[in-house]
């Protein structure tokens, strides 16, 4: 499978390469490559981290969207709709399109509040912005590490996925259970994402409380 | 432990029930405890259950306050301050306060959104009205059986209070834990409530993707 992922940040860094580690084919997406390789700010430079991941290409965002099969929108919330935008409806078009951002607002500080919520959703709001995507929420309620690397728990926890193609959601499940989730459950249609995006806030006092984000919600039924 | 529930439905009853069976000494709180005994309405009446649970006290819910060390707000999100203004401020005062409701808004149809969220929870509004009582969010997150027989799912799962008494959360916590609830999680201060609160929406959608609502989180870690 070909895979695109949209953002250079801890989650796209996590995804990228854990899709590679699996055999795939994975292109990184970003607004400026060049500037993306040149950048020096920061601890953690994405030149660096390219170097030790020498399978993932880097190329733009549409370039990336265009050539893959799944493109994975791993971005903040907050310049979602710009960012796909930037990779192009038509290049989105028919594809299995994966958003694991979530609607953080941090202009009033932390915790940060949510910009979308509880009538609708980050996750609809892109749906609607690009009908031709095949969107799927998942992987928003939990940590980068986790997403792709759930063992790293002392047990089995559950993710979530969310959309109104059917086979979009079997194509994402199958992503996750090569991660290594073993409980997905799909909530239903992508308005469901209110949901799971709405988790965020109990998400962040209860790493507040753990001292930690190496935690994950369980489903026990 | 002298306990107030109010409330006489299915959340109230639930917790008067288990409270009396672990050897408390339980009072359930009611707008008019005579309308509420001659009520015939509906398929469970209070009357058939009180007779069931003869060691259940009913009162006002005022008088069913005044009498207690520890209040249940077991009533409707929506009624909760009328509810509490009944029981009146000065029965309140100095009391655990333990609000297991929920801010749903039925008005929209299925599923309910939230009629405060986010910047705000209905623990915190509750607290504002009621400053000399030291309210505890705790349960709203679990269907009624759950709280108080969590035993009933195959597994330890979680619980989380929320609260700005110290002292307060204590005597909850010893309430949960009484009731079966071995991970009890401390999220902080009331303003916390928010997380827990927006739990809803997945919860909701949970419900209908498993058919069931006998399920419950727990935070793995």
């Amino acid at each position: 499978m070909k895979y695109a992922v949209l953002g250079t940040g801890m989650v796209g860094r996590a995804v990228a390469a854990r899709l590679a580690e699996l055999g795939h084919d994975v292109t990184v997406g970003t607004r400026d490559p060049e500037a993306t390789s040149a950048r020096t700010d920061g601890d953690a430079p994405y030149a660096a981290w390219a170097a030790d991941h020498a399978d993932v290409s880097l190329a733009t965002f549409a370039d990336a969207a265009a050539g893959a099969d799944v493109v994975v929108h791993a971005g903040s919330g907050l310049a979602a709709l710009d960012l796909l935008g930037a990779a192009g409806a038509d290049n989105l078009a028919g594809k299995v399109l994966v958003d694991i951002s979530n609607p953080l607002d941090f202009s009033a500080g932390f915790p940060p509040t949510l910009f979308v919520k509880d009538t609708d959703s980050l996750g609809e709001q892109i749906q609607r912005a690009f009908p031709q995507a095949r969107v799927v929420k998942t992987l928003n309620t939990l940590t980068a590490d986790l997403m792709v690397h759930p063992g790293a728990l002392p047990e089995a926890s559950t993710v979530f996925v969310s959309g109104d193609d059917a086979e979009a959601k079997a194509i994402a499940t199958a992503m996750l259970t090569e991660f290594g989730h073993s409980d997905v459950i799909d909530l239903g249609d992508i308005s469901t994402a209110r949901g799971t995006e709405m988790l965020l806030p109990v998400w962040l006092r209860l790493m507040g409380s753990l001292g930690t984000a190496t935690f994950n919600f369980k489903i026990v039924r």
